[in-house]
């Protein structure tokens, strides 16, 4: 079972690399751009078939290692 | 009108931030994982109401500055 993980920073929270992207695009010519944020996405493939199991193991993840869960959101998608 | 982004790392392109995560959750005691792809999320929000205009933006933003199409491949969703 694959499982896909958003992460992003949450509302509020300043995006330096978001701003480098959207003055970058200003300079190349992308005018009609309003705000940029970038976040983090992250495809795991895992052993476990039980999406119940599954979920939970990604949320365990999510909380313990890839979200820094002050500043940040996730979200997990299961595929198949 | 906003978009979203998703930028991947093509099949057979190593991924070491990808593994250095797959590390790092083995460590952590979560074994049950098989492999590891990080990728990044980008969310524009644009200016541009017509979606097959703006659809043509970001495409043209992403092979200019956002993906490295050598070894990177993107995915564009428009949302309302």
């Amino acid at each position: 079972m694959k499982a896909r993980v958003h992460i992003t920073l949450k509302d509020g929270v300043l995006d330096p690399q978001g701003k480098a992207i959207h003055n970058a695009l200003g300079a190349l010519g992308f005018g009609g751009v309003n705000d940029v944020r970038q976040g983090k996405y992250i495809e795991l493939d895992l052993a476990a078939a039980d999406p119940e199991a599954a979920r939970a193991e990604v949320d365990a993840m999510c909380s313990k290692l890839l979200a820094n869960t002050v500043i940040e959101n996730y979200a997990i998608e299961l595929v198949e």
